[in-house]
């Protein structure tokens, strides 16, 4: 099958420029001022952006958390991501204990089977080191799993040891693999939630008020460091403050290969949202917890100047019915997390609106820069002749409203309820094959591929 | 006419794919996997990068100091420049005393009449500021010249004091105009010349003796406080050491639109050729001096996170006899400069092939940032569609060795006289047309155009 | 003559015991838990603290400025010095166009002659360096006078270019003088309020508007930048705010001899005091300006942690009536400066109650550091054996009220009417005289002596 | 008793005068220039200084480890630190697992009865926190002891993990203790040991070779942090590198109350001791290890500035025969620890002597801020009157060899064998009776006094 999308603005983390595109089968083969060519399709993409799919290195979908599962499975989950532009996503399977890290991956991947209707890749999670399970990584890297995942939250549940942490930012290092780090002192964390709730401070509240940012931002110091002395790059997920962004940006200065991505919440929610005491906060029960206001421009400031490389969503969806009130009586119980993986071009695209971001810098961010260091591109990522025909046409003259009811992802509420934002995705393609048209969900679940990752390049 | 460049490695500051490259009249039309086109000519790139044409924001063509003039003129410079992938150059016009800023600027332009084989741009330098300056400054930015030097070091003779500074950052800012430094405490270097002087200290080698480190990181953190009070953007040219990039990159963290250009001979060459006491030490007389070794490695750091943004080469070459020698009894009428803008693509590559830089962060500050920044992108600057054709053919399987002997530049030294380098351009083409073809002069001089430049935009 | 002062809480920057104090003639003699000597006079200090004689080294007495000469000569000024417990002040001799430093510091002398009730010092002023001049800060330092004061505002005026700040330290670094610098930018402030009155922003609240704490920090960045390439010590006076301070505070820890003062309206007073758009805001213009209210916790950490050595009053004072409203129609023309000699124990004792400062720590910052800083200790600046016998009983249980009305100082307002101040000042003794007793003046005018100072000493 | 010191040169933190010293039973009554009083004994101090008695606030007296116990006793220990001019030391009480913290301090007070020579306090060093345990806190500040240790280094042996930490520090933030934290990151470090042991390299010098600086900067940057969270003070003991420092500097220029000794061995030895591969290296196998000389400087600046407050010994002798020798074949069971408690003096008055530090500032670090921080303060640490009679007449114009053959510590070597150091320690007197006389111990094991401290205040 052949495709021309006619007319658009092609926008990359380089370029911007008026052109035809023209694929045949799953590629970008000819880009010029004119086409004349033929092609099965023809979009036209006059007045509209065209953008290279985005990329979505953090996401939960059909994740087993808190006793529960979150609420998107692979194919509502990228069914939702392809409406927001996203045509890749990098998902992450967990080891269960005493687990072989292949087994929670290969879990992961069937999971994905006949649902998926974009590509995706999988990190894994590791939460316990014996003694044979470095070489596993090695299996594992040589499998396409690119990147490990370790918590420095959850004692006596995810959270590993700084011992675990150096041993396998070292083997990582060695193997090209990329460790991605959840950044919070649980152990302070913990003692501070145990001590609300032993006060009866048990509302949804208190889970921000139990996460303080210096949690965070001793974390993300100390995984700079251990990475250091492990002579390996090491990537921050979900970071949240200005505090932890210092730490990074310094590090950076020093030469150090410390990246770093933060969450839409996190660019335009704050910490206000904990002022109401009643459950319904349970909506904003993610970790970190949205911090105050003043952290905003700091963020976003760190996107502009490459202390953040990129923007995921971690996206980790609970309805508030039948999932968050597990924790009703208790919020350290509530399943944390939130839904995203389907606004986070149009939040960004309205940071390009307000001034914080040009366009390229947008796209670096949504999709260019996690393509390289998860080892996806220039497959994924970019728009540029031999690289897959993942495209978003984005319609900046239009405007979306964000609502609960009408979103794809099978989750009760929107953090952005009623927002009305700039722009519209029209239509969305993966692989040369349209997953969106016009609005419409015309894709095909199953037809997502895993992608077996390269060693990351660095930005 | 039409060109073909088939089947190179296109390299641009995001991507990285094998395609043919279209070209009709001075534009890329068509980029494509396998173009089945016919073209007035035809250039085989396989094995090649196809790369943007360079650009030089920093060029003393035709330029007069210190009683003499600059050895190349628009001519031979843009020659030299064309040889070594450089198809745009940015060169200083200066105001003379008294001048009205455009009759420098036209006096600049006049001289690269039925010379220049390259296109090219003028910065303004500034060096007194009455009443009606400011009013100038607009007219010159309407007619494409946006972007304003000024020196904080030769008291009496170039320097601005900070009242002036002040007031044409904050004009420049509001014109969307960018204002370029040269960053050194010029009092008290002149202190420090005059008594090495008084001591009988007369040879070259004062020179790099009396121009410390600190002087130039104290009037780089001058000139970013002065632009911040202005609310305006400062790019600092010839940033040599560690301590001034320390200066930019914390202005850079706090969210400060400041920007950096280093030089080749900073990033390849130490002050250890300052032990060499004869007077064959003049050809390292450029200013800022060359520093300790120890520099190199922080400004490769600074190049690769973003610290610093553009390469350029400052490119004031003098010859050794007949100009130089002005100084032979007092090294403080050496005319100050080197020659450099044949060599940059070629030195660049070697931080490449050293692990030092990726291929698309060499293009980014070889061509893509100092295009945006000067208001030339996305004319220039890129390999896009609609784009000049300004492109480079190089291949990285040859080897070039330097010698004063062959090269372009209308000088008798080269400062890495005998160095063998990776890598060689092919051929160079300008708006559509071949400069340089398989290692031999085909371009037409007076072809290269006057750029009437836009405000940049911010990388 | 002999004194015991019984049973005081003495005070020093070490140490806090209860103790009889015997002094002979001018000196302390003896410091025993329960002294069995007979005494000339006997001074009860039970329950009260007895401290060091403060030590002022930032004064104004007897200065021409602004076409008017400050409120205060000698005699109301060392009188009201004495009732707020400092008993050496070191004040400024200022070099005329032309002048031989020698010629202001007699000047400076002679008009302390038969009017200073209490010890004092003279810094000098200097303003023009001709080729002599290094040669006349010999001869001064051989007299006395170790410190040299250079101002970086006020261009066409006070202000010296850095090559005069340069050689100037440079000499003093070897001559063990100390240069105190007053720093702020003065050429870009100069723009500022000629916009200001150029914009018919004439009246007081201006001055505050136009002195951004941005050209502070700048000019102290850059004096500390001079300090160190001319291998010497240096002392910033009246430092107001936390960017010029962090800049203090960096250089200190890179073990840099930077020093700094502040002085108490910056700790107590802060820019709100602008939004008075009346001529009455006269009262506060003074420079720098009082910032906004944020700045006071910086300062008072660093007084405490040491960024901050010092407090001085920069007593400069100007009636409202007859002197400020020089500049009634134009604020540049209001002389600039605030009273302040009296009550700086007082303000600082305030610090104290209030948990900033430990009772050790003000006797530091009041009397001992700037005794070491400028050559005076341990003649002056502590309590003991040997130790001039300058002394301040200090009633912690008594409160002070100020007013203009009832104040010694010789100018009629206060920036602090009406505060009512824990403590009280009952009695001063200076050089084993008492000048204060149990809150009457009892000393003599002209019994002040002046004071040869040595070349300081680190603390 | 009654005790008459004559004519020597009186040093405290803050002053430095001749006089005599009339001591009255254990305390010092009269300080006068020429004391007309009688004395049972008179001690000639003409031409030497008389300093406050030391405190050491790190030794190991008696102390168990690694299955055998320290050379020194509290007899033999308390001898030699008197000898040194040390009158008061603060010596580790250690929890046994499952142990009431009482009981430890229990059996340390136990061990100096009879044996003491000078005072002596306890630390506590807390290993486990029970759900009781911080009630014994309360109940052990009770009784004096006001300073809880803490290790983030031995895992499975003495470290606490951070919520132990967290909860410690805020409980004694609360009570007025101050935490002492042994800051390396013991997990990561056992990892590379336990990797050196399995390559072989099992001899001493890979003591030093497994414990990186960093490693202690990123564990002092988590007490920091935690301390910040906590609301507590923090001290660190045995600071040994420029990484650790800046972390503790830049606290304190943020105001936070952050303190730390390091110890003469970090100050005056260097890593190049382990460049010798024999098992005499054992004798510098003490934790952190000796660091690259380049640390030396950053170190004496941050005593100078402040940046360090405190000079400990961290005495933990072990003999080379007999003990260090465990660990023949294996470098980890080597006896952490060295020599030091009586050379403090000697070696900070070299740093006097090579310009490092003034004598007032020596008298700090040696002993008046320990004495504040440990609540010994004003009893300990000064000479004034009230203050106990703990004094050391020492003289500048003698010198001092260090041997172990003649050194009054129980061990068969010293890390300064053969050092011939300025200044002598003469006389030593403690709580008003000699304890060294003309070099000859003429003390009484027994007579040393457990001190019930109060809590510490901040310098």
């Amino acid at each position: 099958m052949s495709l021309l999308i006619k007319g658009g603005r092609v926008i990359t983390g380089a370029d911007d420029y008026v052109a035809d595109i023209h694929v045949a089968d799953t590629t970008v083969t000819t880009i010029g001022a004119s086409l004349n060519v033929t092609a099965d399709k023809v979009v036209d993409a006059t007045g509209c952006y065209v953008l290279p799919g985005g990329v979505d290195p953090h996401t939960h979908l059909a994740f087993d958390m808190a006793g529960t599962r979150t609420a998107d499975d692979y194919e509502s989950g990228t069914i939702a991501a392809a409406f927001g532009g996203t045509t890749t996503v990098v998902n992450f399977a967990q080891q269960r204990p005493g687990e072989h890290l292949r087994t929670a991956v290969e879990r992961g991947v069937a999971s994905a089977q006949g649902k998926a209707v974009i590509d995706y890749g999988q990190h894994i999670i590791l939460t316990q080191l014996e003694d044979s399970t470095l070489h596993q990584l090695d299996e594992l890297v040589g499998e396409g799993v690119t990147s490990i995942k370790m918590f420095l939250a959850y004692p006596g549940e995810l959270m590993v040891d700084d011992a675990t942490l150096f041993q396998v930012m070292e083997r990582a290092g060695e193997l090209g693999a990329l460790c991605c780090v959840h950044a919070e002192n649980g152990p302070v964390i913990d003692v501070l939630v145990r001590r609300a709730l032993a006060a009866g401070r048990t509302n949804p509240s208190w889970h921000g008020r139990t996460r303080p940012e210096l949690a965070e931002a001793e974390a993300t110091h100390r995984a700079i460091a251990v990475a250091e002395m492990a002579n390996a790059p090491v990537y921050f997920v979900h970071l949240s403050c200005a505090e932890a962004l210092a730490e990074v940006t310094a590090a950076r200065d020093r030469g150090r290969p410390v990246f770093a991505e933060t969450c839409p919440h996190y660019l335009f929610l704050d910490s206000s949202v904990y002022d109401d005491e009643s459950f319904d906060t349970a909506k904003y029960v993610l970790t970190p917890p949205l911090r105050d206001v003043r952290h905003q421009d700091a963020l976003w400031r760190g996107l502009r100047a490459n202390g953040l490389q990129v923007v995921s969503t971690d996206h980790c969806p609970f309805c508030l019915n039948g999932q968050k009130d597990l924790g009703a009586g208790d919020f350290s119980k509530i399943p944390n997390g939130g839904p995203g993986i389907e606004h986070r071009l149009q939040l960004l695209y309205a940071g390009v609106v307000a001034g914080r971001l040009p366009l390229q810098r947008m796209v670096e961010v949504f999709a260019t820069t996690p393509a390289r260091l998860f080892g996806l591109y220039p497959r994924k990522g970019t728009v540029a002749v031999g690289s897959d025909a993942d495209l978003v046409v984005f319609d900046p003259s239009a405007t979306t409203t964000i609502n609960a009811a009408t979103q794809h992802m099978a989750v009760d509420y929107s953090m952005y309820e009623g927002w009305r934002l700039a722009g519209a995705v029209r239509t969305v393609i993966c692989g040369g094959a349209p997953v969106v048209e016009n609005g419409v969900f015309v894709g095909t679940p199953g037809r997502g591929r895993f992608l077996r990752r390269e060693a990351g390049s660095r930005p």
